[in-house]
C-alpha cells in the first residue's frame, strides 16, 4: 500500500487515508465497503458511505460515516469528501433505463454529480485518486463488435452519453492536477442479486438468478446473443486494483476497458442444471432486443491487462460466486427463506 | 431552402424562421450575420444576435435583436431563442488559452452554456436545427496524424475536453428529439483579423496578416510545421450548408470533421512576396511548439465531403479573401489607415 500517486502531488502514500464511496449504499458500493472493512486496503483510517438514502451500518476497524444526500449538491459533496481523503470511489449513477425515462434526473446525477465530485476534489489540499464507473453503454458497435482500446465512444442512450461526457471532464481534471482519475467502463454485471428490474439488461442476470431460486424467467433474445459481462466480485477487485495501481502509464487517457468476459446466452444457460435451465422460457421481445443489440459484445481489453487488471473468470465461477456471496440475501429479500431451508442452502 | 429537417418534427420548411446566433458579436458570428443580412438563407424572418457585449447594429431586410448576456444563464438563453426559432448557431465559447487559464470560466461557457442551449431548444414547440462549433483541439495525434472520421477525441486541453463533452450532450439531445444538431469541428481559422493574441495558434494568422500590414512577426516553429486550417469565408459556408443540409445521413453521429487544408508554415510563407516574407523572423519558442505539436495536422474528412461540405481552397485564395474581407478593417482597427492609403488598398 506504499505506492505513490505517481506524477501528482500527494501524501506519497496511499496507506494513511480517508476513503469516500459515493453510491456507498448500492450493490457494488456495499460490496466494496465490506472488502475495505475486512482490510483490503490496510491503511484506510476512515470511510464515508454517501448515498441517496443513508447506507446501512457497517462493522469496520475504522470509523464509518453514513451520509444521505444529493450527489449533485456541491456543499454536500464537500462534506462527503473531507480533507484527508485519499480515495474517492464514484459509483453514484442513474442507470440506463432510468436515465432514458427521466432525462433531467440522469443529467443531474450522472453529469452534474461528476462536476460536484471534481469541485470537491479540487478543494482538497492534495489531489485524491478517483475511481469512476463508466459503462460499456457508452459505446456502440453491436453483436459483431470486438472493440479495440482506442475505440470512439458513440453512445446510443443518455446514460452512456452522460458517462462518456463525465469521463472527458474527469480526464481533464486529472490533467489539471485536481485529482488522479481512473474510469473503469464496466461490462454488464452479473449475477445481480435481488429482483428483476426494468433495465433492458435485466434478463442477463435473471436467466441465471431466477432458475437458482426455482423460478421461471423469460428469455427475450436468442441463445446466440452475446454479451460482455463481469461478476460483482471481479468488479470490486478492479476497483481495489485501480485504487493502488501506478497511474503513470495511463498518461492523458484515464479510461480503461477492463477484461470482462464475452459470453453467449447459450453458454450462460449451459452452466445451469437441466432442471434449472428448463425454467428459462423463450419469449422474444423486439423492444429489449433492439436496445441490447446495439451494445458491443466484446473488447480486446489489451491495455487493461497490461495495466494489471485481472480477467473475468468463466460462467461457472460467476455462478459459484453468486451462490456464495448473494444467494442467501436474495432469498431472504424475496421472502423465500423457507424455500432456502427446504433446499438446504 | 425548402428542405425539411428530416426525421424530426418540424415546420417542414427552413424557409420561414427566426435565427439566433450565440456569439453573434464575434469574428465568425458577425460574418455569418452579414451573410444572412445579404439573403444567404432567404426565408429568415428575424435574427437574434446574442453575445457577452451587445453586438454592433446590422442592416438587414428583417428585424435584428441585439442582446447582451451570459450564455450559461438558462433564462437569458430562453429569451435569446424564442418560439419560432428554426436555427440556432452556437458559436459562443471561451477559447483554448483562456479556458486553460480560467478553468471555471471555460467550464461555465463551454459546458454549462451548451446545457443552457439544450434547455432552451427543448422548450421550443418544435426542435430547431443547431449548429455547434467544436474544434480540432478536441483531438490529439500531432504532426504525423492523418485522422480518419471515426477517430476518438482525446483532448489535451480544457477547451477541447469541454467541446468534446458538449458534442456528446448535443448528440444525445438530438437523439431525444430536442434539436437537430450538427457539430462542426473547425480547423484553425486563418487569417484572423485584428491583432495577435495570446492563443498558442495566434502565430498561424500572424505570419500572414502582419507582413501584409508591413509589420515584423516572430515564427515560433519550423517551416516544416503543418497545421489544419480553414478560412473564415469557408467556415461561414460550412455553417450555411449545415443549416440546410439533409441531416438524415448523420444518424446518431452529429460530429463532422470538415475538409480543411493541411498546410506547412513554409507553404504559407511561399504565398507572400519576398518583401513580406522577410518580415517573418524565426524565433523558436519551445512553449508554443510544445502545445501546437499535439494538434493533428490533417484529417481525411471523407464523411464531410460526402455530406456536401466543400473543401478549403489553397493559401493564395485564403490570402485573397483576407485582403478583400478583412484587411481594411484590420488596418483601421490598428490605426493604420494612413498606411493603408499610402499602400493603395
Amino acid at each position: 500500500m506504499a505506492r505513490t500517486l505517481a506524477g501528482l502531488p500527494t501524501r506519497g502514500n496511499l496507506g494513511v487515508m480517508h476513503i469516500t464511496i459515493l453510491g456507498g449504499g448500492g450493490f457494488l458500493g456495499r460490496k466494496l465497503a465490506q472488502r475495505l472493512a475486512a482490510g483490503a486496503l490496510p491503511g484506510c483510517t476512515g470511510l464515508t458511505l454517501f448515498d441517496l438514502h443513508e447506507p446501512a451500518p457497517l462493522d469496520a476497524p475504522f470509523p464509518v460515516r453514513r451520509l444521505a444526500g444529493d450527489v449533485a449538491d456541491p456543499a454536500q459533496l464537500r462534506a462527503a469528501i473531507p480533507p484527508g481523503t485519499g480515495l474517492v470511489v464514484h459509483l453514484a449513477a442513474v442507470v440506463s433505463a432510468a436515465a432514458e425515462a427521466d432525462f433531467d434526473l440522469g443529467l443531474r446525477v450522472n453529469l452534474h454529480g461528476t462536476l460536484a465530485v471534481i469541485e470537491a476534489c479540487r478543494a482538497l489540499p492534495s489531489p485524491p485518486r478517483v475511481i469512476f464507473t463508466s459503462s460499456v453503454a457508452s459505446f456502440g458497435g453491436g453483436q459483431s463488435a470486438h472493440l479495440p482500446d482506442d475505440s470512439r465512444q458513440l453512445p446510443a442512450n443518455s446514460y452512456g452519453a452522460q458517462k462518456a461526457a463525465a469521463e472527458l471532464l474527469l480526464q481533464d481534471a486529472t490533467r489539471k492536477g485536481f485529482m488522479d482519475a481512473v474510469s473503469i467502463r464496466l461490462p454488464t454485471v452479473i449475477v445481480r442479486p435481488g429482483r428483476p428490474n426494468k433495465a433492458a439488461s435485466s434478463f442477463v442476470s435473471s436467466i441465471l438468478r431466477e432458475p437458482l431460486l426455482g423460478l421461471e424467467t423469460p428469455l427475450p433474445v436468442g441463445e446466440d446473443f452475446a454479451v460482455w459481462v463481469c461478476s460483482p466480485r471481479r468488479a470490486v477487485e478492479w476497483f481495489l486494483h485501480a485504487a493502488t495501481m501506478d497511474t503513470t502509464p495511463l498518461g492523458l487517457d484515464r479510461g480503461v476497458n477492463p477484461p470482462g468476459l464475452s459470453v453467449t446466452v447459450g453458454e450462460m444457460l449451459a452452466a445451469l442444471t437441466p432442471t434449472e435451465r428448463a425454467l428459462v422460457k423463450p419469449e422474444p421481445d423486439a423492444h429489449v432486443a433492439a436496445i441490447v443489440a446495439g451494445w458491443p459484445a466484446s473488447f480486446t481489453a489489451d491495455r487493461a491487462r497490461a495495466l494489471g487488471f485481472t480477467p473475468q473468470e468463466g460462467v461457472a465461477d460467476i455462478l459459484a460466486a453468486f451462490r456464495e456471496d448473494d444467494l442467501g440475501a436474495t432469498l431472504a429479500e424475496r421472502g423465500m427463506a423457507a424455500t432456502r431451508t427446504e433446499r438446504g442452502l
